[in-house]
């Protein structure tokens, strides 16, 4: 199995995704195309030899070959033009672009096979008020929750402090931490710098977060070992692209064998007829031995590598099982027996 | 303003596409550019004059130059490749590719200004599913409903008759109505030949329904009349596509005006941050003076172009009136400062 590792794109997690791509590529022993999609939105094939941060923030990146989106796969640009060689193409963009649709809309469309989130998972998961409604919906618990858009006041039904988010984001920018009334208003402005609807939450300090992430391979799920978020706070944007380009050995979370199975059902949930064909990283609550989803990132930071005992072995099997579309036969019918009748 | 149309492409109604493009491009003034996607994706540059059902069934159209989608719009292809002039694409692909969100998320992804849903209203819309949790949401009533999987055997918890309908198809295909328990395998596999989920209603015999196409153009929103659906029984494929083809003189339909300033009050909260840039239709049942979404048409054969009045003023309006996205500007400070704290 030939991967391709698409990273980059126009997305605040840009600089994240650079990261994702050479902390994965560490754990593959596979042969690799490495595709960088720079915020133009035009795509290189880099030598694996130059997979380091320095050749996308000095723009030696440009050297590389220009590759194009076409039926099928990417080609070289130019009279001369070649496919490049991949069986499945790692869809590795977080934020927009990767996770919002856009990509996978693109592989399908050009029928080109991807590990990554369909359009519709994308769209569920990018949102942080549609992850709500699909988890309830599936039979998921999540935090209470106001959704309000930008020329609404919403009555804040919760205590102080609250959290505010924008809907849409992609990543832990825009969000605040509210302490009392008079923070409001600076917290949905910052809200509305990255979407124009926000949904405000009860902000539970020192609440357990846990991570999880896993797939479905063949008929079977594999899961990672669940992790307990390090963080102080908020989970800020620094710690986290540190946190995803870490390599240090990760202790399973002290749970009892009860909350660990709970928080693997509802994982299944989840993912269950929505996430085919990606691996996915699913954040809890914890709270009075209840599970709550809080987030579904379905292209996680280094995919999680750092969580799996056999990364490459589960991330070839995702590959290996990936969903099915089916093409569609148009025959005229419709239109030729119109005619015959004129 | 330039136009360019976009048609066909792989879907169930890729034949009501071809007919939307020749109903539409009738009513438009404007200059424009016809592009054809056939069903191996491919697009073609087609000549106004041979806009005609006959230029697709008997593959006339291969002869017309290709084109390719690229950053900022569609290029013939070679070497004096050539930028196709238009100011905005209208997506008139119906079902699959067009409103599923994969058009969506290209034009996006390429900065190509279009007329159409966005990818979230796509996915939304597309999904029978999602449409009633989302109509839900925003305070817009829907019939009640069964959500099942391939894998399941739902409890049917309403009398006989009930509908049938697999979650996603794009068309009436796929749906049927189900008389008595003994019938229902059947409908579930014929529903479960265009989706791995499905939805059951009550079927409501002789049910009224009504349809209201419309758009916000600027700072309002502008209607199309109310027509009463004409149909006997279900609305099948053939009289979707006789539809959709008619150029006779539609009546309003003979409701009160409590009911059909409540249908415009419940479109608005459809469309509102969702569907900004398209024109759609909404279909509502009114049943004992309550009114209830149907289902949204993010892209409506021929646009509904035969109910209103000033189609092309309308059309104009809302391209006029396109969704800005911001462009993310990414200048590696995150990569940079940990270079520098190495």
């Amino acid at each position: 199995m030939k991967y391709s590792l698409l990273f980059g794109a126009q997305s605040f997690e840009h600089e994240i995704s650079i990261v994702s791509a050479i902390s994965v590529a560490k754990k593959l022993e596979n042969e690799v195309a490495y595709i960088f999609c720079d915020t133009n939105r035009e795509f290189y094939l880099i030598d694996s030899k130059e997979l380091q941060s320095i050749t996308f923030t000095n723009s030696k990146y440009k050297k590389y070959k220009k590759l194009e989106l076409k039926n099928g796969g990417f080609f070289t640009k130019g009279i001369f033009s070649k496919k490049i060689d991949f069986d499945v193409c790692i869809n590795l963009v977080h934020g927009a672009d990767g996770e919002d649709g856009k990509l996978a809309s693109m592989f399908d469309f050009y029928e080109i096979p991807f590990v990554g989130p369909r359009v519709e998972g994308c769209v569920l998961s990018f949102s942080k008020h549609l992850t709500k409604l699909y988890a309830k919906e599936v039979g998921v618990n999540v935090l209470d929750y106001i959704y309000t858009q930008k020329e609404n006041t919403p009555n804040i039904k919760f205590d102080y402090p609250v959290i505010v988010k924008p809907t849409k984001s992609g990543s832990s920018m825009g969000i605040r931490v509210v302490k009392s009334e008079k923070e409001l208003d600076y917290a949905f402005d910052t809200a509305y710098e990255y979407d124009t609807s926000a949904i405000v939450e009860p902000f539970i300090d020192g609440v357990e977060e846990y991570t999880l992430a896993g797939a479905k391979t063949g008929d079977d799920f594999e899961f990672s070992m669940i992790e307990k978020t390090q963080k102080e706070g908020l989970f800020d944007f620094d710690q986290k692209y540190l946190n995803f380009s870490r390599s240090d050995i990760i202790k399973e979370a002290d749970l009892s064998d009860d909350i660990k199975n709970k928080m693997k059902q509802l994982f299944k949930k989840i993912y269950l007829n929505m996430f085919e064909g990606a691996l996915i990283r699913c954040d809890f609550f914890v709270i009075k031995n209840e599970v709550y989803l809080v987030e579904i990132n379905p292209i996680p930071g280094s995919m999680s590598n750092y969580l799996f005992n056999d990364f490459s072995g589960v991330l070839k099997r995702v590959a290996s099982n990936l969903p099915k579309t089916k093409s569609i036969k148009i025959n005229y019918e419709y239109i030729n027996s119109i005619r015959e009748n004129k």
